[in-house]
């Protein structure tokens, strides 16, 4: 009686059995108890969103979108990522809070997959978002609470690249003179195809100089240095204000002790369309790429009739899991053996160590098909079998 | 700039807004602790399932089925209950775990609605699901579970109504003579709708024995006397070995202790139609509808490849948190302002307060739009303003 697709799973959906989960689920706890320290509090918005209100806004590709048709004939997406619902939620349900509202998430979110083998087309993410303050300090404190987060997960080795949207902007404009060329080479840089964008450069005709200073952006990745570096390059309105934020925002960090993990990426592109300043990513040691990621987006929640600006992070849990490279020891269950004689006698002592805080198992003789191959995946084995025998533990 | 569905979400989709979430949060950790206690372990599946796999098995109505097409041109359904998934699991990916296997979930589960303001369309359930087990203690383990997690959850009055799919359709069919007439009966079984169900009766052109029998199905709710009763109206082999379940069930959960939350309702019909056993379901004593519902479903892991005899229970989330009747206080949070220059003392003080447990929100003065009304919204608030000043503690 087997069916086309019988086990299977569509396109990047995955199951999560036990060990993981609890893994999982064990790292959610520290990070989400950190975020609350912090004063986040933590909100849930639905799964299916109208496609003109968050799909659109979400600015996420077309292709990644799962889209379907509600019974009215509406196009509904499955959620692509939380900074759109919750810019919703600020403009409606929550528009009588006071800003700062300062709020967090731990939620699935969809992408759809071209595909098998490659990414998951569904994962869960936690984050957070400050919205309604356009100080460095609601920068830094987002950066700062996302490394306070991933410490508290247990991760050492990490690293903060920071960047701001607006100096790649500022020098890319300045250089190639309109949005569309500038376009193509913030492609590459999304994409990290450095070779890519070297490739484009050289085939530009631009001056020496100038093929100069767009080859220098890549350059642009190192500690506070960097900063002086990049106004070399270009230093315009728009520049000077882009690194001044930088420059505030390491003083904030500073403030924080946690400078340690930062360094400057004055080339980092992020994929959301909607960011308009300081933009980062953590990267865990045993990843080559990034496990969390935010920034400043100061002009999606007027979408929702709510001008803000606003700032945010979002860390993969799936991700960050990975890059602790751990997974949960299986738990030490205790398995209690009865014929039903005895089930009596075996509730009460299930009763008594559950309510030690241990893990048991209660277990009637009749359902079980191989006691031995049972046995072995428990700690220890308890029998209540057969009328006024004793108690026998096994060893 | 306003877009027509700015503001709206998708029929029957909510927010959670942070009392909710916490309140929320706090039982289902609550439910969970139980669960693990009774080792039970964690696991998940994908938000989105074939339709020809998991959507078919779950026997929901296909209108209220989420469903889209995949890239490739099948058909998926947004998962419309567990019980499919876990079946799916035991017969892959767990295939090689010994039975009896005890997994429990905590998700998101969809079903499309017709109108608005009638049920939400995407709702939190957790539960356990018991495979490989066709004991009365299998049975009676899954509703001792069920009320200890209940009552874990701070629920005091609710019952569990507990009937037999079996005993059903063996009078059914002995009166009516084909499935197809039984289960028109069925239907009025399954809505709750009993007027109906006398009237469609009254219309049957039956014996006035026969039609008292079908009648006194109705009354079939009680307490352990309702069993004789039962056997009175019908007692062919299926009713006798359905009303020898109940009574070996009520054996198990005397034993537990807890039949003074039971009661028999032996005209109790689930909208699932994979059931084949025992069924019950849990009712707050401030709700009309239940809370919590499961059963035995012996033939659907089979359609995985594994025959397996299986039970397990759910609760829905929103309901059980509807029926606590209450609403988590606001957490207690203090507020710390401060300005540019004395921001190192401000991460201090926060750094120190949120190591003592504190829920600390850290403010830039600059990032306020009045002071006054951000201050009303917390327990208390510390000031950090203008160099060389006191600490100010405000009243």
């Amino acid at each position: 009686m087997s069916k086309p697709f019988m086990f299977e799973k569509p396109l990047g959906m995955r199951d999560t059995l036990p060990a993981f989960y609890e893994t999982k689920r064990n790292i959610s706890k520290k990070v989400e108890a950190e975020t609350e320290r912090w004063g986040y509090r933590p909100i849930e918005t639905p799964t299916l969103e109208y496609y003109d209100t968050v799909g659109d806004a979400s600015a996420i590709l077309d292709q990644q979108l799962f889209k379907l048709l509600d019974q009215q004939g509406n196009t509904l997406v499955l959620r692509p990522d939380m900074t759109a619902p919750i810019a919703r939620v600020a403009g409606s349900s929550l528009k009588d809070q006071p800003f700062p509202l300062r709020l967090s998430y731990q939620t699935h979110l969809f992408r759809a997959q071209q595909r098998e083998g490659g990414r998951p087309a569904e994962f869960e993410q936690m984050g957070v978002e400050l919205v309604g303050d356009g100080t460095a300090s609601a920068d830094g404190e987002v950066i700062a609470l996302m490394i306070a987060a991933l410490k508290e997960a247990g991760l050492e080795n990490f690293q903060v690249a920071v960047g701001h949207i607006g100096y790649v902007n500022a020098l890319l404009l300045d250089v190639v003179g309109s949005e569309e060329r500038a376009g193509v080479l913030r492609r590459y840089l999304y994409e990290k195809n450095y070779v890519g964008y070297r490739h484009h450069v050289k085939s530009l005709p631009l001056s020496s100089i100038d093929e100069k200073r767009l080859l220098g952006l890549l350059k642009l990745r190192g500690g506070y240095s960097k900063i002086e570096e990049a106004k070399e390059i270009v230093y315009n309105g728009e520049a000077s204000k882009a690194l001044e934020d930088l420059e505030q925002l390491w003083e904030v960090l500073e403030g924080y002790g946690v400078t340690e993990h930062l360094k400057f990426d004055l080339n980092l592109v992020m994929h959301m369309s909607y960011y308009t300043g300081v933009v980062f990513e953590g990267y865990g040691s045993k990843l080559g790429f990034p496990l969390s990621s935010g920034g400043r987006y100061d002009e999606l929640v007027q979408k929702f009739n709510r001008p803000a600006q606003a700032t945010g992070f979002g860390i993969r849990l799936d991700l960050l899991v990975e890059a602790l490279g751990k997974t949960e020891e299986e738990p030490k269950q205790t398995c209690i053996i009865f014929s039903k004689e005895r089930r009596r006698e075996a509730i009460e002592k299930a009763r008594h160590l559950r309510n030690e805080g241990k893990q048991v198992v209660l277990q009637d003789l009749q359902g079980v098909e191989s006691v031995d191959q049972l046995s072995e995946t428990f700690e220890d084995v308890i029998y209540f079998i057969g009328k006024k025998k004793g108690e026998g533990v096994n060893e």
